[in-house]
This record gives C-alpha cells, sequence and structure tokens, in this order.
C-alpha cells in the first residue's frame, strides 16, 4: 500500500477516555484524515461521532481493516484486545499505532513486533511522555553527557487514582515510568524486584514499588499508588556532575538541574570520610517549548509511515516496557523475588 | 542509688556532633546538673568544656561510673562504642540515655534492654523525632481512629547527605523512620524486603529502599538517600477514613490532613471498578506547638528516673528499631530478599 | 418579547479571542441556542464558524436586533464599542451579556443601566470571578461572620503580560480584583488612590498599586503588573477573627483559612504592647467544587432573562466597577491624588 | 584615640531583644571584645550577663564613655534614644555602631551624621540585610548590567507581627526595604506617598503601602503588614534585560533570575501591540554563601574603624533611610500625599 504525503488516512478503534485525544490529535495534523471511529459500544460512539462529525462511525473494526484506502490504525481499546486487533490489522496491510502498554504478556507483544517487522509496517507505541518538552531535555542532557554517569533514577508517581477493574497499579501507571527511563538510559534493566498491596478486599494492588537493578552501579525505583491524597509526578536523577529533578505538577519550572554532587578526593590516612564531600552550586532551569505532546506524537507516526522510519517509541520499545512489566507481575506475585529481564 | 527531685546529675560521653546538644539540654532542665563531660579526645573534650565550662571534663568514662553521686550517663559515641559503654553503665548502677541506633546488633542490644530490666534502671533510647510535635500530633491522629485502618505509611529521607566512614544510609538515616512509625503503629512488621547501591567505588550504600510486610494488608516503605540534590523529609500515611502527609521542610504547615479516600459502594452487576468511588474532601492542617523535641526529651528521662517509669522510646523500642536494621542489612547483602522479623 | 424556557436564543458579537468561549458555553447550556455569531474581520468569522457551524455568522450586528426570534445579545468587543451595540441592543428590545468593564466611562455606564432598567432588560456583566467555586466560597466565609470584621484586602495579580494597545494595565486586569472586591464586601470604598508607570516609551502604565479607602478602618490595594517574571495570583483577606489566603495557582488547595489573628487584652499600667496578643490557630483549606465558571454563568444569564431575576453581577456592580476604574485613572493622572467615588 | 589591630574593645549598650545578638557576633570576631554591655534594666542586665560572664555590666551608659580603653559603642535602644546616646559617644570619641532606623528624625540623623564626619569617628548604622549573601548578589547582578535598566523593585514584607508600642509598622518593618533598595539601586528617589491604616482602635497603622518615585521611569513599591496570617518576604525586580525575583523564605534557592522580559520591535503600521512581545527563557538561580550576616557586619565596622574606612552602612545610608522613612509618615499624616524627598 502506498502513501502520498497530504493524504493519510487513519481509523481509531476505542472510544473511551483516550480515542477522542487520538481522534483530535490526528485530525489536527496536516494532510492527515480520520476517516473512521470504531467502537464496540454504539451509544458511545454515537456520541463522540457528535463530536467528530467528518469521521465515519462503524461498531465494526474489520470495516476498517477492509478499506484499501486506510492507511493505519490507531488501537485505543482495553489492553486484552490489543494482541487480536494488532495482529489483524498487520495482517490486513495496516501501519499500527497502539496504546501503552503494547500488551499483557510478553508473548503477545513478541507476536506483534515480529508481524510488524515482517510486514515491513511501522509499529508505534504511544508511550506520550516520551515526547513531552521535559522528557526530551531530560534526555539531552543525559546525552551530552552534563549529568555525567547516572546513578540513579527515582520517580514517584502517586494520587487518589481511579481503581481499575481488570489490571493494577503497575499496568496502570508504570507504563509510564518504564517508557520514560527506556528512553532516556542507555542502558537496560537486568532484573526486577516488586513490593505492593491490595487493599479494601480488592484482588489488584494499588500501591507498589518497584525497583530496577542494572549491570553497574546504577539503580532504579519506581512508587506507584493510587491512594495518595496528594497527587506527586516527581522524578529525581543523580548522575556523577550534576543531578536534576523533575517535578511534572510544577507548570512554571519542571525541570531543574542542580550543579551539586559530591566530589571524591585523594586517599590520605585511611580514612574514609575524607574522600567523599559536597559539592554545591547553582541551579539552573531551562526553558522548556509548550507543546501537545500527543500532536507531535502522532506527526512523528504519520512521518514514519510516509518515509518508512522506525519510531522513537516502537515496538521494541513497547516490548522492553512489557518485559518489565511482566517481570514485575511475577516478582509482586513471588514475595518480591528478583526476576531476571531476559 | 537515691535521687532526690531536683538534684539529678547525669555525665555525658561523647562530645563529637550531638553532645553538646545533650549537654545544653539537660543542663536547661530543672533541677538536672550534667557533673561531667567525657570524650577520648582531649582536644575536642577542651574546646566543649570552653562553651560548658560548669562541666568537669574527663577522658576516661570510668570516672563518672565511680562516682556514686552520679545517677545517669547519656552515651553519644559512635554506635561501635554503644554495648560495652551502656554495659558497664548498667552495672555501674548508673541510668542509661543512650544515642541511636541502641547497637549495632541485635544480640547486643538484647543484651543491654535484659541487664537494664534485671537491674531495674532507666534505658532511654534518643529517637528524638517521637518528642516532636509532628509526630505526636500524628500519633494522636491515628490512635483516635481519625484516620481509620492505615493502609500504608510511606516515607522519604533524602539529601546531598554526609558519607559516613564506617555505616551505610540505612544505619544512619532509617533509624528516625523505624521509631517514627514503630511509634505510630500499634502493629509491628513481620518481614523487611530492601535494595540498594553503594556509588564510586565505596563500600556502603548511600541509597536505599526498605519495604516492611505487616500481618495485615498495611505495607511500609522507606527511600533514603544521601545523593539527592533536594532535601525532601515527607511522610505520607493512607488511612481508610484520611488520609495524611507530613512535610518536616514546610515550617507553616507540616502536617496536613485530607479528609480524603475511597468509598466502597456495593456490589451489583459485577463490576469491579463501580464498588470503588473516590472522596474528595476539606484539607486541615493543625496547629503544632513550638517546642524542643531533645529537651523534653531530657526532661522525659528525668522523670522517668525519679518516678520509676518506664520511657516513651524505651530499650524495647530501641531493640525493635536494630531489629529492623539488622533485618534490612541481611535482606541487603542477599539480594532482596525478604527477611523475617522474629 | 416572550421567553420560553427551553427557547432561548442568543447571539454573540465580537469573535476575538474570549468570544468563543460565550459561543461554547452558551452552547452547552440545557434549553440555549447560540443563533448567530457576529464579528466585523469576515475572515476571523469564518474561522470561527468552521468552529460552530450551526450558527450563523454575520459581520452586521443589526442582523441580529433585527431578529425578533433573539432573545438576548452577548457583547465580546473590544470595550471602546460596548456602549453603542448596548444601546442598541437594549433599544432593540435583547437582554444584554456583556463583558467587563462594563464600559469606558461612568457617563457611558450609566447610560447602559438606566436604559436597561426602563425596558425592564436583563443587564449582566461578565464578571467571569465572581461566579468561581473560590469567590462563592470567600463570600459564604465572610457573610457567615466566619472571618469577622475585614481589617483589609490586598490583591495581587502580576504576571508577563501582553501589552495592550489602547489600554493600560489597570483597564485590563484591576477590573477582576474590583469585582471580587464589590462581591465580597458588603461595604463600598469612599475613595481611590493610585500610582504607577509606564516603561520603554510607551503610552499606557504597565504597572500599577491602587488603595481604596472605606468609611470604616478598612483598606483594599491592588497590585497589577504586565512585567513580572512570575504570575502571582493571590489575595490576603484579613479579618478580625480569622484570616484568608487565596492562592489561584494553587490547583489543590486554592483557599486557605487561617484561625490566626490578634487578641485584645485589657488594659492595664498603660503599656500599649501588652494589650495586642498573637493568636496561632489551625488552618483550614475547604474543598472547593470543579466547575466552569462561565457555564455557570451563562446558565444564571437564561434564568434571569426567563424569571425576570436581576443578575448577580447586574449592571449596578458593572457600573460601580467602572467607577472605581475611573477614579484610579483620574488619580494616576494626578499623581496619585485621592479621588473620591460618588 | 588609637586602635590597635587585635585589640578592639566595644561595649553594647540596651539589652533587650537585639542585643545579646550583637555581644555575640562581636565577641566572635578575632581580636575583637566586648568589655561592657549596659542596660537601664538592672533586671534584664543580669540575666544577660549570666549568658556573657566575661562582659562587665552597668546601668549608666557614661561608664563606658568614660573609659578610655574603648574603642566603640553599639546602640540597641529604643529608637528615640538614639540621639542621645549617639551624640555623647561621639562628643566622647567613641566609633558608633547604631540600630536602625538612626534616628527618630532628619533633623536628629543629620546632626548624628554631621558630628561623626566633624570628629572623624565611624558611625555605622545596622542595616543587615544588607550584609546577606542574597542582597550582595543581587547588587552584583544589579551592577554588572544583567538585569538591564531597572524598572521596578516591588517588596512585601507581611506576617502577624508584634504589634509595637511606640512606632507603626513602616519605623519596624519598612528600614530594611529601605536599605536594601538603597543599596542596590544606584539612584535615589526623588518623591514618597503611602496609604495605611490602623485597627482595633490603635494609634499606629498596622498595614501600609509606600511608593517610591525616581526621575526616570523607575517606580518601587514596598507591602508592610503586622497583620498577615501568613509570612511573605518577596522582592520582585524587573530588569529590562531579566528580572529577578527573592524570596527570603525559600531556603534552598531565594534568588532566582529569570531570562524574562519585553522585546521591543520595530513600528510599522502604527500598531502599538505588535512592538511589545514577550522573552520567555531559563531561570538560574545562583548558589548563595551561607554566612551569618551580623558577623560580617561586625568585622566590617572593626575593619572600618582600624582602617578609617567609611561603612558600606554608613551615616549617610543611615539618613537617606530616615529621609524615607519621615517622608512615608508624613505622606501617611497627610491622605497619601506626595511628598518630595530633599
Amino acid at each position: 500500500m502506498k502513501t502520498t504525503s497530504g493524504n493519510f488516512r487513519i481509523g481509531i478503534i476505542g472510544c473511551g477516555y483516550w480515542g477522542p485525544n487520538l481522534i483530535r490529535n490526528f485530525s489536527s495534523v496536516k494532510g492527515s484524515q480520520v476517516k473512521y471511529i470504531c467502537d464496540l459500544d454504539a451509544e458511545r460512539l454515537a456520541v463522540v461521532h457528535e463530536q467528530f462529525p467528518a469521521c465515519q462511525p462503524t461498531t465494526d473494526y474489520k470495516t476498517l481493516l477492509a478499506d484499501p484506502e486506510l492507511d493505519a490504525v490507531a488501537i485505543a481499546t482495553p489492553v486484552f484486545a490489543h494482541h487480536r486487533l494488532a495482529i489483524d490489522a498487520l495482517n490486513a496491510g495496516k501501519h499500527v499505532f497502539i496504546e501503552k502498554p503494547l500488551a499483557s504478556s510478553v508473548a503477545e507483544a513478541e507476536e506483534i513486533v515480529a508481524l510488524a517487522r515482517e510486514k515491513g509496517l511501522v509499529l508505534q507505541v504511544d508511550h506520550t511522555f516520551v515526547y513531552t518538552s521535559a522528557v526530551q531535555k531530560i534526555k539531552e542532557l543525559v546525552d551530552s553527557g552534563e549529568l555525567g554517569d547516572l546513578l540513579y533514577f527515582d520517580s514517584v508517581r502517586v494520587n487518589l487514582g481511579l481503581f481499575q477493574s481488570d489490571i493494577n497499579v503497575i499496568w496502570d501507571l508504570a507504563p509510564h515510568d518504564f517508557s520514560i527511563m527506556d528512553y532516556v538510559f542507555a542502558q537496560k534493566p537486568v532484573a526486577i524486584s516488586a513490593q505492593g498491596r491490595a487493599h479494601f478486599g480488592m484482588k489488584f494492588e494499588d500501591i507498589a514499588y518497584v525497583t530496577a537493578y542494572f549491570d553497574t552501579d546504577t539503580i532504579a525505583h519506581f512508587h506507584v499508588n493510587w491512594l495518595s491524597p496528594v497527587k506527586i509526578r516527581q522524578v529525581l536523577l543523580g548522575g556523577s556532575r550534576k543531578m536534576l529533578v523533575w517535578d511534572d505538577m510544577d507548570v512554571s519550572e519542571p525541570v531543574k538541574v542542580y550543579d551539586r554532587g559530591v566530589e571524591l578526593g585523594e586517599g590520605k590516612g585511611g580514612l574514609y570520610n575524607a574522600l567523599v564531600q559536597y559539592r554545591l552550586g547553582d541551579m539552573h532551569a531551562p526553558r522548556l517549548a509548550a507543546r501537545e505532546a500527543l500532536r507531535l506524537e502522532a506527526q512523528h507516526f504519520k512521518e514514519c509511515v510516509e518515509q518508512g522510519k522506525s519510531p522513537t517509541t516502537d515496538g521494541e520499545m513497547g516490548l522492553r516496557v512489557v518485559k518489565l512489566l511482566e517481570a514485575t507481575q511475577k516478582s509482586l506475585e513471588n514475595g518480591g523475588q528478583k526476576i531476571p529481564i531476559t
């Protein structure tokens, strides 16, 4: 299937919470058209159709796959349906934009990635945070060496969250943090351990703590929580030269770079603490461009399709995130046992 | 040995960082006198003596133990010396006020506690935070049932810390958090697991994450870190009725109580997420009395000695904290394995 | 003209920055229809029409006035055009919803108010802040007597603002603060003085300070500024019993009530300072309903029209605000002279 | 009188709230000795003497003036006594360190300054803030031209303050802000106007707003208030190139420099607002040295005496501050009239 620039047609499968954002953003990309909107729930579909009257509604996703004019589909259904929809779409020759997490198991995710590669189709996972100004700036600071060697990545993502009916807090929130870490860190974790609890007699954990281990002395840790009275979105990133705090709730200066750290002196007298000294310097908050990440991401998908490029958040990244999720889940179910990442 | 009210004599062993605070506070308690100050380092002793000329200086702690007039000693040496000094002091019939942690092992701590009990002497561990207005208020809120059942305790204690030459970040910082949790929670943890890393080729961990498990669905977690560019001292305490945030860096309103949580509805239609709903209410920040915790603690020790009472932070609490520290250490050394607390 | 409930028709005159918000909100009110959208600029009108295809576009506002079916017009043009449009609309028998400030002079404003009264038509000025949860809550706290007597009202509204081509910072920002004070305070100011400066060779002040005087010992003060590097939206409201801080940039707890103040003791020994003492108590942040003020306001306008009620932000309030603006302007032009409000 | 370095003797007159700070800091300066402490209240003197047993106590300040060995006196009495004490001390040949404000009227201040000049003695006014790291850094930023031309200085200094028995909030708090502005700004104000109110039937204003005018388009404004439920210590300093916020309550990053402002474009089409545009850039928080300002100031006084230098906060500055205070007072008493500064 040939895609002519300026004539990119996509259909959106799943019109729940996130679907309308996809419709709106893909519609606003120049040269892109949302031809179909699809949902099993006819009532919800009607409501969304009223908002976007130019899109053709359907409750049957096969209508989309059968349309030879359609370049791509965006899948925004609950995660359990991702695998079947993605496989069918790829088999129908459609490029696929898919919500995070890519799939509900490593096996499923691997199958999707393999099929996309085999068919030569673009597979982009919607890890939106990667496209934000903040994460782009952090990546730039890390890559430039300004932070030095990375010592730790500490993330807190907590608030009074909506209890999900089918997944725990890990599958709900951790895909964000795992994808951010994956993007920022060249190095990948080799093992995971996790602790968590369900409350109120619920089946799924509402609070969890995850540690990721690396081959080096880097360590990463994630706190995800649906039961916090306050909303915290904070990453501490410790480098050997500088350190960084990203507070996503701070609208004016979300990213702050501290010229602080420790200095290692020469050994004398065998005194351990004589060697490690504070360094306290200035703080710098780079100006971040105001932009909507999802719009950039939609545009990026279109470009990848048109130019045959691999997306920033490609299937491989989506798969790595699912590997971390599955290992986390396994660790939770095994009393916090350390689970290797293969 | 008889202690007459208004005539309480104590000697301070160890005049390093914390010692002068003890001298100052025990001196200021009405009816209390700091008779001796003791340090192995004669030079440091001289400096401190200049500040407190009324105290008798000595480099030999046995001078204190031999003085029949002396009621008590306060031990503020490095932790490895705690055991020998405490045992000797108790055997000499002195009441003991001792820095946290009580000892460097459970075995040592148990021996000290047993001897104090056998001799009928007061043993008070200096877990200062327990005596702060904030912790007293939190305890009061928990005990009154205002928070409901405790769901989780999440503590972050991070800053650009002084690397210690003989202990890791756990033994340096976690005694604070473990003692606070011990005081606030009626229930005690049954197991611990911990993750951490050393950096810069150092031997001791500078960042660590600790999870404490309970027999119920309560969970506690602690982040201690010497490598943070910003200072954070924050506890989130989730209850089934209300939730609490204690930000010890907020000088105006450190404790905030949120009338927020989840409501469990009756089951219908088998839909899981229909049962759990948000509740968003007011926030309330109780006024905390301005007071110096260490002064109250010194006064409390004197009262316990005079009235034969058991201190709030008695040897048993000190022992429980050491048990948590030892289990944490063991877990760190065993790749995060879950270690039972006996 | 008879207005049947559920059949309320309005036309929007002026489709600049604010117009589309009016279209969206009046469209969303149940039983209300935005029949016309009107702007002199045909190009802009076309853009807005694309967003709201159900509305009939016109560049001639007389089309609206000539339509006997139309109940009301909303005027969202630059302020210099308010007077002519409002007078024409009222003469055509239309109820009028009009942007703040009501008019560019007291004389104009008085004429509009008088005509609306004479015609028995509803005149509502869009002082949106009055309809926010925060201002409603503050009004409630003041009216209930919880704050006691009002001692002062201090408002700061500063940021890096868009320089206006035709008005100074007073006419741009102060209408917000003047209307909030007017709504919250039963008492009205009797005089105004103002200080300000223009910079960069501009004609209009970009920074100004305004003081409002009352017959009592109450005082009000306003800082408005287009040249601040940070955005501040803060009101301090001092009462004789309690005090309040409204920080509109704080998304979680914008309104905080402090049980703090001074206590007046009995006179003894003629010592002045013995009589006035601090009182420091708890802080309380009431939960505010999440709601869009402009939607409520649109609904309120419709109800006032249908039920013949006077709006909360009626022409009289709009006139009082213009009186304050004109007095402020006069004081600015006379070196800060105190100008009486009649 | 000859002063040998390393042998600087000072006496402190007035042992109230601030006196002990002076004793402590002058004692800690190398080569300086606090020989006398003096207070009319024998009881208070005894209490302070207990803290500083090395100082000779006296209730008669003439004892100090009569001692030929004494180099200088520090005057920390209520302001009404400043004039007589300073005049007597200078006539006795003593260098004078004196609390802010220098005197309670311009006439008195001028007399003191003239006498010090005539006698060739050092006169230093204790405007402590000038010696803080924050103000030193701000001065450096202004002098380097990094901020560009100064557009405005906006200061807020409010809290629940101790009502003074003999002065209003202006004489209590504004000396801080006036001295900071005087130090930072090369340019001096030419006129003052002020608004304020007393409450609770008190005689002295507890809230006041002061505007300072300059010959240029710079403007300065001060809000001082004893009736605020929250403590705010904030200065906004707008420059034509950069802008600065100093939040003295922010312990980690009190001074923040914003690379923000407006850009003036070339005029075209006569459109006013096309010429002024935002510029939004990075924020930078310089690391400030941790140091006690009062200690530096005491050391500075000793150096000025020994080297015959004029202090940073000399009598001339002290006099300029009193001129602003007196003009402010006069404006308050005349309904906010603009009062020229001569």
